[in-house]
């Protein structure tokens, strides 16, 4: 199987947003809104503890472009510099493969409440992986390229989706 | 495009390291083993800026096994419990996609030296994403249903790969 070069994915489920044209570039918590995701039947046993986990990696399919992805990118973040784009969440990536870290609110059957993701509604999903706090919460990472920004600061307030007034 | 259920992916480089038929549960630190990726060529030019991460997601496919996924399965963490396949890292889930952190070493054109990675040799990757200390690093996350062990605390040491002795 080694020299496989196209692998074929499947829908698990959807993850449902109040975002139909523009989504944030990160989750965002909003309390008015709802945040879910529906597991499909066949795969709805495989949530059993979920709910033991404060976050969840939720694991998408980029479906609103069929573009062709251009290496280097100039995220929002990088002040009009580009970088490569592995180098960013870019949506536009040679896989259309999006990865958001969701804080989990509540598993009831196969329906999962979560407080923000930064994604459109009715988005493919293709898995849930648990947060493990002590394989994924590296202390010692750093924001990379974006620290370059003179403002980084107040860019941080925004990568965080903290609500600030300048 | 929303009722797409199948989608196609495709290889974008590979990752190499010392495992050929058996790997760690987690990335574990071999300072004498190289671990690196190299990404075809003709997305190389997405790697520019990565090196100024210290942390990058890797996403690869989970080529080593093509048996059925159960729903539940019972982790070498869980002491006999079943939990849901998305409440593991089992590799053999819906979609055999994995998911590492691992510590970035240096980037030298299209190979990008890593620390450690809890794969099998020449595992295709299929993308690339900087770990964002301030998106991905969550301070209040936790460890879910592995909490519940008795012995927590030295399973813990397991977990990040901290070498022990008792």
């Amino acid at each position: 199987m080694k020299s496989e070069t196209k692998f074929e994915l499947k829908k698990i489920g959807l993850i449902y947003t109040p975002y139909e044209n523009t989504a944030p570039y990160q989750p965002v918590e909003e309390k008015e809104k709802e945040f879910f995701v529906i597991i499909d039947e066949e795969f709805a046993a495989g949530v059993k503890e979920l709910s033991k986990f404060k976050y969840i990696y939720l694991i998408y399919v980029l479906n609103k472009s069929d573009k062709t992805p251009d290496m280097t990118v100039v995220p929002p973040w990088s002040k009009g510099k580009p970088v490569g784009v592995f180098s960013s969440r870019s949506p536009l990536r040679p896989n259309p493969i999006g990865l958001s870290v969701v804080k989990l609110k509540k598993v009831a059957g196969n329906k999962i409440f979560i407080s923000g993701a930064d994604v459109f509604n009715e988005t493919p999903l293709l898995d849930i992986k648990p947060y493990i706090k002590d394989l994924d919460s590296k202390k010692d990472a750093n924001n990379g390229w974006i620290e370059d920004a003179s403002d980084f600061e107040h860019l941080a307030l925004h990568i965080k989706g903290i609500p600030h007034e300048y």
